[in-house]
Formats: C-alpha cells, structure tokens, sequence
C-alpha cells in the first residue's frame, strides 16, 4: 500500500498536520516516538491561545486526541533513511518493512543544547528552563541566571531584566559572540550582572533550584544564589541522522530550508514546526501547529496537481 | 502617554499578539471593533488543535478571556490615518484623541466577497459558507455547489469533489479563470457538474439552504437543490480606507506586504493574520494566532533595539 502522506514526528507540528490532513481526506500515518515532541515536557503552557495554563502534557494530550478522533494510525519508530524514486519515497525504519508514500511533512522538532551538569535533568521544569518566552513570566522579582554569549542569551538577559529583580548573565568566554547593539543594550541594564569566563558546573536546591555552582569563584565565591536557570546555548534540529536521497537542503546548522508554503527542496516532502530553518524564528507550540497546518495544506495542493 | 505597542484588530492575530505582548511586559492598546473578528462568526471550529469542535465565537471569547487576564484595555474604535514622525506612530480615530505609540501590530483581517443575492446572509453558516477547509466535511455525501471561477473555486470543487456526493460548479463566464492545470482536473472529476455562463440570483430554504435559483435556466430548470453553498469568489484584505503616512507597501489586492518576521514597509509596524500577503497562504484561526505571536515577538525585539 502506498500512502498519500506521512507525517513523521508526534509534536505540535506533527499532530496538527495530521488533523488537517484527515479533514483533508488524506490517507496518512504518523510516525514519531515522542508523543507530543518536546512541547509535552513544559511544565506549564500559558500562551497557547484557548487553552489558559495548562501543562504541555495536557495540551499534548488534547492535540493528540483530536488527531485520534479522525482514526489516524501512529507508530513508533525511528526513520533511517528516506529515498525517492519514480514520484514515490520509501522509508526506512527500525523495523522491518519499508514504508511506501506520495508526500512526506517532516516535523521531528528540535533539542535544545543543554549543559550537561549535575541537576540539569533534576530541575528542568524546577528553575531550569530552555525558554524565556514561555516561563520568564514565572520569575517576577525573583534572581535568575541566563547561560550563554550569543544573541539568544543576551536578549533573553534584556528581556528577563524587566520581569526579574536581578539577572545574571554567565558567559564561558572573556567576551560574548552576539550582536554589538544587544551588548550595549545589556550594558546599560543596571540589573544585569555580567559574569564572563565562567561556567556553570552544578545546579544544587531543594525542590527548586536554589544556587549553582561556578567553575572559579565569582567574587570570592563559586556559589550564586539564583531561583531560575536560562540555559540559552543554542539548539539543534532533530532528525540530522536520517539519510536522504536526493539529498535535503538544510542551513549551515541543520535546520531544513523551506519557502513559505514550506515545500522543501525535495518535491513533495515538506516541513513544519521547529526543524524549519530560519533558526532565529519564533518557535511556540502554537507556531509549530501553524506551519503543521500550512504542510497539510500543502500536500493537499500538491496531490491534486501532480 | 505613549504606548509600546497598538493592536489594530481584535480577531485571533490581534487577540494572540496581545497575549504575548503582556508576557513581554509591553503597554499595549488593542484598537477592534469586531471582538473576535471573522472567526468568532464560524458557526464550528473543528480543525483549531486543543480546542475540538467549538463554535467560532466560543473559540474567540476563549482567546478574549485569556487576552484580558493580562488586564489589557480594548477600545472601541475606527482607525482612520496612521501618522509617523520621529519615531512616534499617531493614531486617528473616530473619536477625539489621537494616540500615541511606538509601534503597532496591524492584523484587521479581510472580508470574504460576497454575493449580495438574497438569502446569503440568513443562511449563513446553515449551508452558506466560504471556507472549505473549515466547512467541507460537514457535507459528506451530500450535494453542494461551489461558485467562482478562479483557483480558490477549482481547487476548493477537487477538494469537495472527494467528501460531496455531487459538486455544481457555477461560473458567471464562459469559461474559468484559474489555472489550465486546475481545469483540466475539475473536467476529470465525474461528480464535478459545470455550470457556466449563470449567476446565481436567490438561495433559498427552510432552516437549512435547500435550494438556489439561477438567472437563466440550467437543463431547462431555473431551479438546483444543494445542501451548501461555497461562495469562492476572492476575498479582500480590511483596512485598505486607512491612510498611511508614509505610505504602506501592499501587494495588487491589497494585502500587507511582510517578510518572514511579519515587518511590513514602515519600520516599527508590523502587520499578522488574513490581512498579510500571499493572497494564496492558508488563512485560519491557528494559522493568524500564530502570526500575532511572531508579530508580538517582532515588536520585543524592535523596542529593545531602537
């Protein structure tokens, strides 16, 4: 059987795709191992328009169930290789057989880089977080510490300046890499504290993050007492291991290049959500559905023209 | 007093871009005379992801709700010329004073061109409708017209071809205006009925659309029981009396022009949702939400800079 689309990756993107494809009449599978994507660990969503405070997990949930009432199949596997010949893609999985279809909507999302240290995974949702936009709200007049150099943490530094009492901005270089406006706009914040030349090598608290532990003392000291933790050091897109043939063009970081109907440079492969290149975006569970509805629609056009 | 940013429209851009704005602390105005725009009138809403089977209005006031949780004031009012001088947006209303803000998120959104027949308004979301995307697989098995002769009215009979049992594809030429490649798929389609050279004049019913009367006779009949109606004859962008100086960059049908981080040609506006070109990009609720996100996103990182 062949397939007139598979959308592979379970997040926001993914789900939303699915959702409109069935409405679309599409005959279609989700292939994704994480159900939900990386949207179903924020441990509270408060921008999703519709759905006020909420947990990721929840939102997730009702993405999910929606996209079930419509009777998709999901299957959980990881995608190898994709290849494409005679209008048709065939891929490989973990499993056994090959999966045959006419149009694929690639929405594996992204990780973001974490730091690696003791109590990062303990407090992620504790004080450690991986978004400003989402979470710094929660930190009003609390001491927070952003982690990283480029233009990420130094505006996530200005913006967390004006919830935050105090905000400090730890760089393991002697200087930082983003763009000289934004360093001469976290200058002139009286309540960021710029902590260059050091690294953050562990998060220690209770049951939310309390202090972290510097690699050289910061003033006399290599404790810092912060209640919430910005780890800005970048991100990768998923699903860089998966071999296609021809090849996809992705940016120099990874991320796969779409126009604004988010075809990529493969006819008939699309993609949506936070693997979509420009890296700077705005990547929000509500983004994410956006551009999952748009590869639908795209696949809907494309099959009817080819 | 001069605001951070002004909310021109009060549909799911305006309502989204405000939430956002409140979570980056910004001062914010919303300017909208339709609470909830075009969407709040969708008689359901099956396709936004965390919200199943809805009605547009209770979607919107879901959106309002959340918007005013922010505490963020909505004024009642006709936005009538937009002035910039030194770096300072003036804003002309209906009403006396004019405001004063550092930017603004235009997102009015566009209306559907009508008919203007009798009986298209009262049947409104009873078997009337502009959107088959959103209203399509309400007539599966059932038999529908669709009335246009562009690639909005082709693409949308394909697409209704596939759920309808029978699809009347009336044009008031001779022949259609869409694309040859469009035609030649509508004339393979076998449930797809043509019907050129006709106006429809009258829809007619009980509580439901039942039948529409033509001005001059199909097969001898003046007469074409459907079940719906899909009104596909373009649709054009709000907002196009308001005066902007300097001028406003906007493609032939009136849409703004944006890049991909929604800027429009007048630094510090920004424009989000149906009002924005392409004309041929999807246009629904999660698709603007999420515009007003990125437009919000945009305005934050414009007033850290300047």
């Amino acid at each position: 059987m062949i397939y007139d689309l598979i959308i592979i990756g379970a997040g926001p993107a993914g789900l939303t795709a699915s959702i409109y494809a069935s409405r679309y009449g599409l005959k279609h599978l989700i292939i994704g191992i994480a159900q939900g994507g990386t949207a179903a660990e924020a441990y509270r969503v408060e921008n999703y328009p519709g759905c006020p405070s909420i947990t990721g997990n929840e939102l997730m949930e009702k993405f999910l169930s929606q996209a079930k009432e419509y009777q998709v199949e999901i299957t959980n596997a990881e995608v190898m290789r994709i290849e494409k010949s005679k209008n048709i893609f065939k891929i490989k999985t973990n499993l056994n057989k090959d999966i045959e279809t006419k149009t694929i909507i690639l929405a594996l999302g992204m990780h973001h880089r974490t730091l690696s240290v003791p109590g990062e995974k303990e407090f992620f949702g504790r004080g450690v977080t991986y978004c400003p936009t989402c979470d710094g709200p929660l930190f009003k007049n609390k001491v927070v510490a952003v982690v990283g150099g480029g233009d990420s943490a130094l505006t996530s530094s200005l913006f967390l300046s004006k919830i935050a009492k105090k905000v400090y901005l730890i760089h393991c270089k002697k200087s930082f890499d983003g763009q000289i406006a934004w360093q001469k706009k976290v200058n002139q914040e009286k309540n960021i504290v710029k902590i260059l030349n050091r690294q953050v090598r562990e998060i220690r608290g209770q049951r939310f993050v309390d202090h972290l532990v510097l690699d050289k003392p910061y003033k006399n000291k290599k404790v810092l007492g912060v209640d919430g933790l910005f780890v800005e050091i970048g991100s990768l897109p998923a699903g860089q291991k998966i071999i296609f043939d021809p090849a996809l063009k992705r940016d120099r970081s990874g991320y796969v290049v779409v126009d604004g109907f988010l075809k990529t440079s493969i006819p008939g492969l699309f993609a949506a959500g936070d693997i979509t290149a420009p890296p700077d975006k705005l990547r929000q569970i509500i983004t994410a559905a956006a551009e999952g509805a748009i590869a639908a629609k795209g696949v809907q056009n494309f099959l009817a023209k080819n």
